[in-house]
Formats: structure tokens, C-alpha cells, sequence
């Protein structure tokens, strides 16, 4: 018997394959094109998205013996597709990033008040949110609303599409912005203002919610032995966060991959964090709730350092076999960096939330070499965090401790920065690929195989990484001087 | 016949013999280390310069067959040698960026006031001066002092250990900070406050005066036939702008080497510059007057990316043949980058004369390529020229046009972006080693063999960069927006 989780990214998407302890079996993964029609139009084709996850799911089959007996998703959360009656795609599914929603983000916002759309929703109102991208099919094309049948997100559409009900699971909802998150249902006081009604929407449930079997036939084409469990996931983060071990009470999971993010987690909803930059919503453990504290970038950052100014390196792995980050992030030394870089190459994320900000790299001299730019790139990132950490706790959240997850927490290097910026301890998740081994313990759970809960999670001791006290003060003071960086910056990056 | 003219830098070398119509025939260089024993500290060995000199004179002579008639040196400004009764320099030289002296310099400054200074020498005081540098000796050795028979600057002292009388030109005496320039005398006021005697200084000369013949021992080991004249040269930039042609009204010589340096030359002494942050001080033309406008940085910043981001460039270089600079500046594109960048990866120049400021980079997306950072760094350099460009239009200098000299002059690209930039004609020098052709040339006129003044220096006619209009127009508002970058970084910097 094993368990599949599926994550649904935005740029690709992977299947694991664990037994019920949690080791991973197999795994495969797909890449897919962003597509960007327009400026401000990011989307994605549904229908090549699906294709890519059944082409997971036959690689992972036919890779394992355990046959899988349940199956649950972990996907990006907004983005939204409109499926007809008969299942097809009507258009490009608008994701995240995509910003045509602002006016109707905007409208919403002002028929709700600000206020209260984050008491119901636990979100301040954003283009981003999908209720806003449905508001802006209804109004620019009628027709397709109309022919719709239901706008679904990743979750809920993949699921479906396996054969189960076209349900949500609460975490997904709340990223909707048309959620109460309180009485965890659609509001309908939103939904009107929106002028959508709730049957055009996924039925939300709770995370670990069995949802019906995978179709017979389907199940065959795809490699199944029988006809799996289908089981409500959740949002990748917070798929990450309990599939890493996340317990609550100051700890946080803190995944390095394109982008970074913090993502604490709660036994209540943090009433101070209600109305504040940052959202609280459902956890993917029913009664818990989470946050999420992210840059926009991360190992990206690296990434354009590696394709930009890296060819050394990147000749050296051709050469060595090693990895090319492994190279890279043993350039950057074990001193801190004399540079001070923003991270703000794709704008800003938390807490400063500026689009118009751009990267910057600073206190360069003749002296400075690779490593050190490698290095402040570590530290950069990880300052923006500490930022976040701060206005956190500001909020009444103290951060105890993270478990990091993700490509980047593979890197001693990186974990070491982390704890040293942070002045926690870090601990490695023994399930990097957190997200995937969150949904598959949710399918697990919804099948009745493994225990509610997060108590057990992890396989096995992990290493842990203790902040050095004089280094963390040093880090300290370079942030106050790192805190100063993008307000200087500002006025310049407006007008560049 | 030929004409020799030795150039004396920081960090090399180098002696190119001419024919009397300016064509090179024979050139040799040698590069020397700079010590830096202790912070702050910046020295020259006298003795490693001198054998440097001397294989560079060897080198030419036993490569030309016209013989070598006259000679003449031009020299970095500023470094001291203090030298014994039997010749033998008795300590290292501090070199113009030992930054010892503050003290004296500031002693000096109380004792006879800033703006007196600033009158009589052309200087405000800066601990760069010589006379602060003896005063540091006088003060911190005094046996050192008492032994030393005379300190020397390194065309007096290279032009003394040929065979000439201890003499010093007047654009080099101006740089000693006890030199007064209207009257062409040593400050009788300035040293007495300084305590030094004028007896141990070299006599002040104007350029071209003939100081006497290679010692015919010296000759002979040199490989001279005979024993050639010795002329008075002068500053390195004066002799690089009287190389270039440069003519004075509006016109002015910039030089692209390891760091760049606009020198207008005026008819006159520029009343307006006195007390200024740009020296005016006598150019080797005898009756006219120089100035000079500098980074700290220049090529040496496409040098910096070459050693720490250019393997690529390096490797194709090496394999193609081709030269890294001329790969480099290819990859810069002839499209405006959309970064900018503060060149002061050693501190500023003028304008801002700022010793603790450090370059930066800032625009920086995930779309940022190589080529975009480099013409970064050529636009950057240009913007810090802009800017003195500016300051120097404010003191009354409005330039006309630029004549084009050192290595980077060779790149056309470089040359559009001076033009574009500053918004006036470039035109290349048919000189790019201009100081040497500089120096030569007052050999010649020291000799009787060439007639005095700058007309007809110029061997051809050589090619023009106009701005381009609409170019000129952009750079003007992105001057704009690089202003602020100095000063919104500057808190930051002291706080790196």
C-alpha cells in the first residue's frame, strides 16, 4: 500500500509515491509554460497542466510495487480556470501573478470595506485573490461566465478530474477571498457583492476529506492498481508546512525554493494579524490556522546569478558532476558578506510590498569578489525575512524555530545563514519535498491508513542549526543597516 | 634622431621612442609592485622604479636605429623619495594615496589658511600633497630627514639619476603644495610653516628647459649613442593632454586608463576655480593653465569585472585571440543599460570627494544580463564625468569637446558613450599613449628640434564621435536619476 501526493505549481508539477512511514517510493515531475499574452496577463493551460500531472502519475506507477491506495493535492493557491458542463477549459486559467483583477479587487474592496474583508476572509484585498479574477471573466466576457459551470482552482479541478466531487479543501477557499474563514463556508454576503453564486464554486470541505475513487477507466490509463482513494489537499504551503512537522506554538516552516516563505502556524486564529499585511487562514490540520510571510525571490536569485555571472561554475559541474548550486554556495565562504544586496529583482514581497522596487547591491569595492556576491545574495534574502520576523512579532507572533524545506535546505551553507539571520534554530524537514508528503499524509488520513495530526510526521532525527550567538549579533546590527537599504532606494527605483 | 619619452606611473612604466614627426617607432613597459606595509600606507620602492626605468630605456634603445637625442619624463604626481647625499633613496616613497600625512596636511592648512592656500598653490590642501608627506617625515624621523639631502618627486628624481641637474617642472612642483604658482617659486610662506628648507627640494623649471646630458657611463650601459639631452617633462596628465593636442579654450583632454581624468587647458590662470575642488595650476605649455576632474575608478572597473565575473570573456578571449576588453565593451550593446552604477569601488573622486563611499548597482531584475551590467560600468564612469562636467560649467569652464586618450580610447563604443553622455564631440587622439608622445615632445622642443606650443602635434586626422541628439537627451534625464544615487547611498556606506 502506498500514498500519492501531487503538487500543482505554477511552473511544474511533481508526484511522490510514499509507504505509509513516509519514505518516498518513487517520484516524477513535468515542467509547463507560464504563458503571458498580454502585459499583465500570466496564465496557464489547463488542459496541457492535467496532461503534465497524469504523466507524473504514470511515471510514479510505473515505478512502484506498494500500488497507491489514496491520493490528495497540494497546489498554488488563486489560480482559476472556468470548466463547461461537459469538463473542458473554457480559457487559460488567470494565476496569481496575473494582474488584470485590480479593479474588480478593487470593487470589492470598497463594497466590503477593507476591513472586513480580511475579518471574513483573512486576506486585505488583492488582485490576486481568485474571487477577483472571476468578477473580471463576468464582467469582460458574459458569454463564458455564462457557459461556465464552475470556475475551479488546482486542487479542486485535478481532483475532480480524477473522479471526485468538485470539492475545496479550506485552505485553498481562504486564498479565494470569498471564504469565511470562521464558519468555514462561501460568504455569501462576498459572493453577492461579487455577484457570483456559490454553485459556480467548489464545495468546501475540510483538508483529509475523502472526495470518491479515481475513475475506473481513468485509473487504468494511469497506472492504478484498483481504483484509488481521492482525498481533499490543500495549498502547497500549508501542504509544506505539515508534511515538514510543523506543531504550532512558534515554530514555522521556512521553505527555500524560486521563492522563500515563512509560514508559521497556530492552534487559533492570531486576532492582531487580522487587517495586517499579512493573511491567517485555515491550516491544512483542521482547527489549526497558518500565515505566510514570503519574498519573491529566493533560490531564483541564485538561479540568475548561476545563468548571468556563473558560467565558472556552471562549467566546473559539467566537468566535476557536482551540482552547480553545491559550487556556488561553497563560494560564498563562511564570512558575512561585506555587500549588502535587495532582493527586490522581481519587486518586493512582505512587508514592504512594492512592485516598483528593483535588486541592489551595495558597499562593492575593488576588493569584492564572487564569493562575496554569492554570499550577500544568501544574506539578502535572508534579511528580507528577518524583516518579516520582526513585523511578526510585532503582531504578537514570536518565531521559536523554523523547519526548512526545499531545494535550498539542502545547503548547510544556506541553513547556517538562516539561523544566524534569524537568531533561531533550524531544523532540516527529512521531507524537503515537504508539500507532496503533506498531501500524501492527508490521503493517508482520509483513507483512515494513518492518524489525524502532525504528532509522528517526521521519519527521523534531522540536523539542526543552531544560531552562533556572535554572529547573529553581528547580523543583528547589519540589518538595521539592511533595513535602511530600500527605503534610500526608493525614490530612485521609481524613477529608473 | 628620435625623442624618448619616459612615462613614471603608480604601478608601471614605460618609454617610447619617436621619430620628430611623432610616429612611434620603438616602445617597452615594466610594471612594478605597490607596497602596502601598513593601513594607510602606500609605498614605492625607488630603487625597483629606477631598474624598471632603465630595462624599459634598454629595451628601446636596442630596438630603434634612429639614435636618441633627447629625453624627457613625465610622472604621477605627488610621490616623494627622500634621497641621500650619495644619491641612494634613504626610505620608500609614499605615493599620492598614502593618505600618513592628515595631520600635516591639516597643520598646514591652519597655519597658513585654506583659502591661501588655495591661492597661491592652485590646490586645496589634501594629504596626497608632497609637502604634507615631507612634513610626516620631518615630524615622525627626524634622523631620516636630517640624512636626506633632497626629496624628490620622480621626474626629478629619474631626470637627477640620468645625469640632470635637481630640477622640477612646474606642473609637478604644483603638485607639491609649496609651489606658487603665479610667481613659479617655491612659497617661501609654505615652507617655513612646513619647515623645510627650499634647498631640499629640486629646482623649479618650466617644461622643456634642458637640464644636461645623460651621464656618458649611464649612457652607455643604457645603450644610448652618446649622451642624449635631458629636458624638463612634467605631470603625467599635462604631458598626456599637450600629447593629445589638446588647445585649450573649451577643449580639454580625457583620459581613459585605469582611471579616467578630464583635464580642460586654459590661456589663462581661471580665477573662478581658486579655492575650488578642481586645482588650476601651470601646464606644461609655459603661460597656460590646467585642470583636472578624476575618478578613482575607469578601466580599472571593466577590470574588476573581468577578474570577477569575465571568465567567460577571459576563456574566448584566450581561445579567439581576441582582446577581453574589446569582448567586454562588445557585450555592452549599444542600447542604455537600465542599471545604474556608482563607479566609487575606491571611494569617490570629485566631485563628491567622498573617501568612504563604495560602488553599487542598483535596477537590477531577473532580466539583468551581463552585457547590461557592463555598460553599466562604462555609463557609470561617464555619469561621475558628467557631474564634474557640471561643476566645472558652474566655476565658469563650459567644455566644448573632449580629446580621447589611453587604452580605452581604442574602443569606439567607449567613445560613443563619452560623447553621448557628456553631449559633446569626442574626438580620439592619434596619441593614445599621449604622455609619453607628451613628454617626447618637450625633449624636442628642449633639444631645438621641434618648435614650442601645440600646433601641428597632431600626426592625422582621427575620428570624431558626435552625440547623438536624441541619445544625449535620455542620458540627460538618467543624470538625472544617478544624482540622487550618491546621496541616497551615502548614510549607508558609513554605516557598511
Amino acid at each position: 500500500m502506498s500514498l500519492l501526493g501531487i503538487d500543482v505549481g505554477t511552473t511544474a508539477c511533481k508526484s511522490v509515491a510514499f509507504d505509509l512511514a513516509g519514505r518516498p517510493l518513487a517520484a516524477a515531475s513535468r515542467e509547463y509554460p507560464l504563458l503571458t499574452p498580454a502585459p499583465g496577463r500570466i496564465e496557464l493551460n489547463a488542459d496541457v497542466v492535467w496532461e503534465a500531472v497524469q504523466a507524473t502519475v504514470r511515471e510514479v506507477n510505473a515505478a512502484i510495487t506498494d500500488p497507491v491506495v489514496a491520493i490528495a493535492v497540494s497546489t498554488q493557491g488563486e489560480a482559476v480556470t472556468p470548466i463547461g458542463p461537459d469538463g473542458a477549459a473554457l480559457a487559460p486559467s488567470q494565476v496569481t501573478f496575473d494582474t488584470r483583477a485590480v479593479a474588480q479587487s478593487d470593487r470589492l474592496a470598497e463594497a466590503i470595506g477593507r476591513e472586513r474583508l480580511a475579518r471574513i476572509t483573512g486576506h486585505l484585498p488583492h488582485p490576486m485573490h481568485t474571487i477577483a479574477k472571476i468578477m473580471w471573466w463576468a464582467e469582460h466576457d458574459p458569454q463564458l461566465t455564462a457557459r461556465t459551470w464552475k470556475f475551479l482552482c488546482y486542487g479542486d479541478l485535478v481532483s475532480w478530474r480524477l473522479g471526485g466531487e468538485a470539492a475545496i479543501d479550506e485552505s485553498m477557499a481562504a486564498r479565494t477571498q470569498a471564504f469565511d474563514v470562521e464558519h468555514g463556508r462561501w460568504s455569501a454576503e462576498i459572493l453577492a457583492a461579487a455577484g457570483i453564486e456559490a454553485d459556480r464554486l467548489a464545495t468546501p470541505v475540510p483538508s483529509g476529506t475523502p472526495l470518491g475513487q479515481v475513475d475506473p477507466r481513468l485509473a487504468r490509463e494511469l497506472g492504478f492498481s484498483g481504483a484509488p482513494l481521492i482525498v481533499a489537499g490543500g495549498l502547497d504551503q500549508s501542504c509544506g508546512a505539515f508534511g515538514a512537522g510543523v506543531r504550532g506554538a512558534g515554530e514555522a516552516m521556512f521553505a527555500i525554493g524560486t521563492t522563500v516563505c515563512l509560514a508559521p502556524v497556530f492552534a487559533r486564529r492570531q486576532e492582531r494579524l487580522i487587517g495586517s499585511i499579512y493573511p491567517c487562514f485555515p491550516h491544512v490540520v483542521p482547527g489549526q490556522w497558518i500565515t505566510l510571510a514570503g519574498n519573491f525571490t529566493g533560490g531564483s536569485l541564485l538561479r540568475w546569478f548561476r545563468d548571468t555571472l556563473g558560467e565558472p561554475e556552471v562549467s566546473r559541474a559539467a566537468a566535476s558532476g557536482q551540482d552547480v548550486y553545491d559550487l556556488l554556495t561553497a563560494a560564498a565562504g563562511d564570512e558575512p558578506s561585506p555587500l549588502l544586496i535587495l532582493p527586490h529583482f522581481a519587486g518586493s514581497g512582505a512587508p514592504s510590498n512594492d512592485p516598483h522596487s528593483r535588486g541592489a547591491m551595495v558597499g562593492l569595492t575593488f576588493g569584492t569578489t564572487r564569493g562575496q556576491i554569492v554570499r550577500a545574495v544568501l544574506e539578502g534574502v535572508m534579511f528580507e525575512i528577518a524583516l518579516n520576523r520582526e513585523c511578526l512579532a510585532q503582531s504578537g507572533v514570536e518565531l521559536t524555530g523554523v523547519v526548512a524545506v526545499g531545494g535550498g535546505a539542502r545547503s548547510d551553507r544556506w541553513l547556517t545563514i538562516v539561523a544566524d539571520v534569524l537568531g533561531i534554530p533550524v531544523r532540516r524537514s527529512s521531507h524537503l519535498e515537504a508539500a507532496c508528503w503533506g498531501a500524501a499524509r492527508l490521503a493517508g488520513e482520509g483513507a483512515g491508513l494513518l492518524p489525524p495530526g502532525v504528532v509522528g510526521v517526521e521519519l527521523r532525527e534531522t540536523p539542526s542549526f543552531q544560531p552562533d550567538p556572535e554572529r547573529s549579533g553581528y547580523y543583528r546590527d547589519r540589518l538595521a543597516v539592511y533595513r535602511e537599504l530600500y527605503g534610500a532606494l526608493r525614490p530612485l527605483n521609481a524613477a529608473l
